[in-house]
């Protein structure tokens, strides 16, 4: 297991060190780009040689970010992944026998891989971890570091609008709008962007939702044919499982993506106190009472089919006249 | 024109009166009822008599403010409207001979039709001038004045998304969450929740999206057979306009909405430095530089025909080959 660390241990261990390398994660998002970018230039302005690094590379939407900074190639003597609650998740960078010197996260599911641990489980985002650190290490927010941190905050509070936001992420993002960032641009590149393939993808699983119990249900399919017909990437796949349950009078919102194989992978959400556990349960899945997840083989048809009735059985009172 | 006053002489100015009137406005949105609510509780518990009034019903998505509130009946002394810029915004509440006794705004277009004016155009939302005042007032921010000033802070602001969007407006957002708002709650109510009416119709708005330019320029069309066949209401027709913007690679995104005559309401929204205004002109329109309309006779196919064309025209290198 790790050794938790406090944010002055953390900043005294980067203090010194040196030939730094910081890992994000695959499938890299605004939290662990923003923090990867923003420690290793802070790094850098204490004189230290720093490289950030990520298995896949990073979408150009973050080119405001990256546009510009390049890493120097040397041998690392210290490594510090950020945002990265598991060494499976640096995908082909990590490398057995290597050990990871201080994990820089905001995942209470840290399986406590590095040496040392800088966590807090509360923060809403990495990035209020990363902005700690950095005035720990004495470094002034200008606005590139403010817009790193920005955008790994907007990120992972959904601009601010998730449960998990906190008095505290909100006077950070005071201060970093203080120092200059360009928020309307950020947010519009991050929240309000869609490429035509996604919108396509979109109108074509809007058209499958099926209705069920007076609409208390509704179940989305996503088939690979309509992958293929919209050209969607994985990128464009975010964001599709919530909309069913975002539906007015929802309590069980469905969303079935077909896997290359055939099978579906099932997203469920719930509201209103409905268990998804219970729905997830009687195909084998898992999860939270909120959101849960299993996996069904069959046709879309008969996948939602086994589905809408195992909603009939689990969840009390649905069946019932509206 | 009215008198500008100062936070504390609009403070004194409601601590002299008593039987106050507050207004809101037609169609009432998150920030005009979030004001008039946290106002009118504010003045009611320095002991008070306060109504606040809408013309129109405010939508049940409000009910955590609404709930168990009633105002009593009586000959008002003190006739003020909150994030109202024109009295012609009260609707039917709006009684010729009747003058307005203090006016609490934040919109730079404010008519100056109330005898005192509170003012303040740098605030993305009135709910932050009616914090002050309330503040002003001596109130401390129980959790009820919170969640009404946040419902009106996370509405104007796109739950802190827009340009518009300044440091104190995170500010008071961080001391909203320590009186204890339920900001998930109202997040998902505000943001997330979709009529199926809703949905019907962005699925028909969706399938009318004509590209040009090469993808510069989208149109989409929301005909009145397409509000019928969906069942959609006037509160489900909000946010469609920046749909066709919204799409990677367009510089021109175009909505045009049929009225009940036949014509269409025409909204263009830009990026990247082009003039909205300078197509909208093309048809008697106007507006701002990335956001103008106007309005266009004919089928929608001739409209979205004719402002294509016009973009073409209007727009420095739309018609370039990619």
């Amino acid at each position: 297991m790790s050794r938790p660390v406090t944010v002055e241990e953390a900043a005294a261990l980067l203090r010194q060190a040196d030939d730094i390398l910081i890992l994000m994660h695959q499938y890299p998002d605004g939290d662990t780009i923003g923090c990867g970018y923003a420690l290793a230039r802070a790094l850098q302005s204490l004189g230290k040689r720093v490289a950030a690094q990520c298995c896949d590379p990073i979408p150009p939407k973050y080119d405001y970010l990256t546009d510009g900074v390049e890493f120097p190639l040397f041998t690392p003597r210290f490594i510090c992944p950020v945002d990265v609650a598991d060494p499976k998740l640096l995908g082909s960078l990590a490398e057995p026998g290597r050990q990871a010197d201080l994990c820089v996260d905001h995942h209470g599911t840290n399986v406590g891989y590095a040496d040392a641990l800088l966590l807090d489980a509360s923060c809403g985002a990495a990035a209020m971890v990363v902005a700690r650190l950095i005035d720990a290490l004495g470094v002034p927010l200008d606005r590139y570091l403010a817009e790193c941190l920005y955008t790994g905050l907007a990120t992972d509070t959904g601009c601010f609008k998730y449960p998990s936001t906190t008095p505290e992420a909100h006077l950070l993002a005071a201060r970093l709008l203080e120092a200059g960032v360009r928020h309307g641009m950020i947010n519009e590149r991050m929240f309000d962007r869609k490429s035509r393939a996604r919108l396509e993808l979109e109108k074509l699983a809007l058209a499958s939702i099926r209705y069920a119990y007076g609409g208390r249900c509704a179940v989305m399919t996503v088939t690979n044919e309509m992958v293929a017909a919209s050209g969607a990437t994985e990128e464009d796949m975010d964001g599709l499982a919530p909309i069913p349950r975002q539906i007015e009078g929802v309590w069980v919102g469905i969303t079935l993506r077909q896997k290359p194989g055939g099978a579906f992978k099932v997203s469920i959400r719930t509201g209103g106190g409905v268990n998804a556990v219970a729905i997830a349960a009687r195909f084998n899945g898992g999860g939270h009472p909120g959101a849960a997840g299993c996996e069904i083989a069959g046709t879309g048809e008969e996948a939602a089919d086994a589905l809408i009735a195992a909603v009939g059985e689990a969840v009390p009172g649905i069946r019932e006249e509206i």
